[in-house]
């Protein structure tokens, strides 16, 4: 089978890409291709797997070739994030509502074409959720819950959502939205998303780094792991049409914790002075954002599926840790421990 | 003040235009002038009224133009119908949500330049709901029910309801949606919406023609006549945005009613005869699609504003028969009592 990676450069991408690579097949099929599109390169490993090519350059302008390439599956996990689209909305409206459009256009001739509707999975988001002065967010947010998006970001994901499910509808393509929870500890350096400072105060600590909270520790927010993400999304591909249930999105599992719990768990696996190195300097940009996101979610379709929330935030750090530990040249992430 | 309705050529946008010229204000001010776009050309008493300019054409066309034209405010109706969006999926993408997008684009930078988000009311419809294999509808529709469109009407009018959100938001309008009930009784001839029978199985029995219903007698459904569809429209423009309440769209109110009823108050309105016209010969393509809709809605933000559904069927019917009885030249229309 050929499979397509959009956003395959980037963090969540790469994990997807090096799980699939490694499983060597996707719902029963062997993967034969795999092709990376991103903004940026994807990292040497992948580049050097056979299976593996990669096309660089934004996603819309890729897509009129796309016309005429079949693939039998997609990762559509290419993305502006939430704190750039609220900065620039027409670089938000262009990076996640034409882009994927065009993506979706280009699916449906490639497969009007080849007479077998490609099987599309879409990282739609627990940024859908918002509550609106007519109706204010439950505490706990399930897959029927109504999305109020109150960022442009989540009103685009959302809005990709419902154009994923017509074109399914329609016979187009065979899509799923999937919608993840907040993806933590992320490696690396902060991004543009409102969301960074979730893995910035658990990161930048464990590099002996200190780092800034811009909200309150009582906030509480639905959280996943890089490793239960990657493991929602293949899930989501590989589910019957049945078993998906529906044309809806569903909420991937999530583990709610607050800030305090996840700083709690910070100092059970590394101690206290790592913890130490965490402040609270509120940021009424980014406090006014995530205020405005849900406290806690649950996934029951999800479960449905045999998907499960990471066991606590501790795990999610020692699987952070690990994962460090692992990479060649990541020492330095861990230079606080 | 300087009005703007798209669809202003057609049934609901002429009588909404009829209505706004014969109030003379809106919202505290005075109409002073007033576009109306369309695809077709304006009745001839509204063209005729000096305050009125028609500009005929695609609307997206015509929206380049408009980035340099302030309105204060804006009933944007112009629509493809639902049978012809699911005929033709590129028509209705372009038409519902390319030409959308497109006015909004040029309201918010007409509204930049001049300093005033111009006011606009959008008729999003009751096809936004939809019974999802994950979420069967309710017997009742609410304003927060969440909508699961089952055709690409009723998707793009989603989307278009999100856009306007989002455009509202971010302070480029002062966006409202208002999802419209079936209206009954249209005038004239029928038409590509998979609705259009609703009104057929009244015409047509009273211009002494025969009318095929093509779905079960037992079929329920939200309906509003023509005269409560423009109050709603009015009442919700004219609201503050803290009656309004929020961003999502708001019902307006339906009278729910089973064909049967209808049928019964046709006989009641019209007698026996009239109503022996109509005849059941079940169209599975138009079946489908109305199983697919709302049994019955109902409205509480709307009745917040002082909005009532009709009273009665038969109600709407006499408003059928006084309008034909008012418009010189619609004779015709009622040669069958």
């Amino acid at each position: 089978m050929k499979l397509l990676i959009t956003g395959g450069g980037g963090f969540l991408g790469a994990r997807l890409a090096r799980t699939l690579l490694a499983r060597g097949h996707l719902a029963g099929q062997t993967i034969e291709s795999m092709v990376l599109t991103d903004q940026v390169s994807a990292p040497p490993d992948l580049i050097a797997d056979p299976r593996v090519t990669q096309r660089t350059g934004p996603l819309q302008a890729q897509c009129p070739a796309l016309h005429h390439e079949f693939f039998d599956g997609v990762f559509h996990l290419a993305s502006a994030v939430s704190g750039e689209c609220e900065l620039d909305f027409d670089l938000g409206m262009r990076s996640n509502l034409d882009s994927t459009r065009a993506l979706l256009e280009a699916l449906r001739h490639a497969g009007q074409a080849s007479g077998k509707p490609a099987r599309l999975v879409f990282s739609s988001s627990v940024a859908v959720f918002g509550p609106d002065p007519a109706l204010p967010l439950p505490a706990r947010v399930t897959d029927d819950t109504l999305p109020a998006p109150q960022s442009s970001y989540g009103i685009q994901k959302l809005i990709c959502e419902h154009l994923i499910s017509d074109f399914t509808r329609k016979g187009f393509i065979d899509g799923r939205a999937a919608r993840l929870m907040t993806v933590t500890v992320r490696p690396g350096k902060p991004n543009g998303a409102a969301s960074s400072f979730f893995s910035g105060i658990i990161r930048e600590p464990l590099a002996g780094v200190a780092s800034v909270c811009p909200v309150d520790a009582q906030v509480s927010h639905p959280m996943a792991s890089p490793g239960k993400t990657v493991e929602g999304l293949i899930a989501v591909y590989e589910a019957s049409r049945d078993a998906f249930g529906g044309r809806l999105a569903m909420n991937l599992p999530a583990l709610n914790v607050r800030v305090s719990d996840m700083l709690d768990a910070l100092e059970q696996v590394a101690g206290s002075a790592v913890r130490a190195r965490v402040s609270f300097v509120r940021d009424e940009r980014i406090a006014g954002m995530v205020g405005n996101w849900p406290a806690a979610a649950s996934g029951a379709r999800a479960s449905r599926l045999g998907l499960v929330p990471d066991e606590s935030f501790a795990h999610i750090i020692r699987q952070y840790i690990s994962d460090c530990q692992s990479t060649p040249g990541a020492e330095l992430a861990l230079n606080g421990l």
